[in-house]
């Protein structure tokens, strides 16, 4: 379905660029499963590798939130621009980070409440109040 | 620039049913700040009241997810909404629930990225690997 | 703040095909008042033209909706679309329609309950039930 | 292709909170089917009964707006939100409720109309015009 | 999976309407190939011709932009509108006008980082640059 | 308006990171004026470094699109993510790089009809011809 060919480990073995972006997600993630995005990327080596070194540094490498916050805030982006591939990605992503039962229940509790009162407050036009503006 | 007048607090002070959501919002902020969204609401004392049930059970109450947690996901979803009010609100919340910058800061590239690789995903249409779909 | 220059009524007089569409708009709406909208795509005098076609047949001419219907659809869509200046001229001309507060009210929780399911379907990925798909 | 559970009829009986609500929501509907939407949120009881009080209050009791209008604002929601499985469910839940086929065509003519001058005004940045404005 | 039914050709040789539509969209693509798009128009004959008319002037007729520019913003659009129907459609249609990978490559780097800093400006709320604003 | 400080050039010549960035942009774009954007992100000098780098490889290097092209496509998904910071800086660039008022006539024309008839196929969820699947 996708609009470009995904490409199979043996065509990725054939082009070095993306040989090396395959062989770093495989050995950063410890695991063999390279997922579609990828695949589909790889017919752009560039921006395959531009978007994977963004995402080593801004999700893999630690920082200031934890992984799982990271993920959580990823699906809220991703279900608010409708990428179901992404939703589907990041929310096994969170599972595998150890989001419990009760914490998924909890952030779409959050999700539906922000785009409901997003839809509100976009309908009303409200204006910002004076106390949230930055001095 | 409401589509609907923001209430006063004499107005409010006025009807019982707002009067009442304006006390315990008052009552569990512990603050006399009401910002606009609930003075535009008031227009509608049903959804009013409806609406800050939700936020107080979502949102105020304990749970999963911590409370900082919570309006980064809020944040998230405004952002990607396009819902300025929220935006500013909610980041103003975060910032009183101690969000720092370097935390603030990799928030940012988080939505970034998410956006730039849902725009990916959505423009090569990228189907769902097996290994994310639950049994 | 508009990217191109709103068209005055003394400029739109020295181009016939400006002048015709605003003189349309005034005899259709029997009102003088010509808001920014036509004022912007005065620059594009074939864009005007077909816009002003399609709204005339598909807001003024009478149909199988009553004319409020369709200024409450084209409110909801323009709120999700976060168009501003589409939400506050469609939500003036509800009103103008004879939009209650009452309507308006339900108008409010009927979108922001649609806006939160979405987000909570989007999230959670839900398939189509078989019963609802077209035999 | 959902990211939880879709809850059969036997295991929803088994947990009171979700049978109260898929009990409720035979009886409400007269009907013994219960679409995929509930068989999801069934795996949050806690969310799935705000939902569905919600979804009662503002769609099911009377109103200021007949029950048709209120679908067809849904769909519009949805569509915008490109929420396939909301759309996909409310456009059912308008025919049912008499949606004939000329009221669809002139909803479907509305909501690409709005889109179109949402894209305009959005990409042309228009200020609002001081009329729209409320005193 | 359409919420309408998609017309066969023997169906729409019997309205003339719809006929008449189909015979020009052959005669001006030069192709025997009706898309399922416009089968699901064919249910609404008024839409399906303004539809076409608007398309032809815009999309086919030449113009101040090259045909295969405007496919690329056409697919820019329904990428971010989250159109999996236009995003298919309008990627073969600027194959079949010319696109290369090295082309099709860059619109996606483009498309990736206008979604990127689109939700950086959306979330950090920057004020509009002077020097940006039309005189 | 902003969530963050917007900094000065003093503040940005305290501290080398930025002014990395801000010498760098001052000398590709040849030109002393430094936008709004890149103020507000001074405050992330990480997201600042990376994002830059990333603009001046996708939008000012030379590739296989045209410099206005690449404009054109950046503002239709400005537009259609409601981003009014990022449609008037980029109609700007537009502007400066040569953007006729024809070419911005059909621009509209173009994600104009582009929401249009992303809107349709939304609603009437339309499946993708097999024609357009990528073999």
């Amino acid at each position: 379905m996708a609009t470009v060919k995904l490409w199979s480990d043996e065509e990725a073995a054939a082009v070095p660029a993306v040989k090396a972006v395959f062989d770093d997600l495989r050995a950063t993630r410890k695991s063999e499963f390279v997922n579609n995005f990828w695949r589909a990327l790889a017919n752009q080596p560039a921006l395959l590798e531009r978007t994977w070194a963004s995402i080593k540094q801004v999700m893999v490498a630690p920082g200031a939130l934890d992984p799982l916050t990271k993920e959580l805030i990823y699906i809220a982006v991703s279900m608010a621009n409708s990428c179901s591939y992404c939703v589907h990605s990041h929310t096994a992503a969170a599972r595998a980070k150890g989001l419990s039962n009760a914490q998924y229940a909890e952030f779409l509790a959050v999700v539906g409440m922000a785009a409901e009162t997003n839809a509100l407050a976009n309908a009303l036009q409200i204006p910002v109040d004076r106390e949230f503006l930055v001095p």
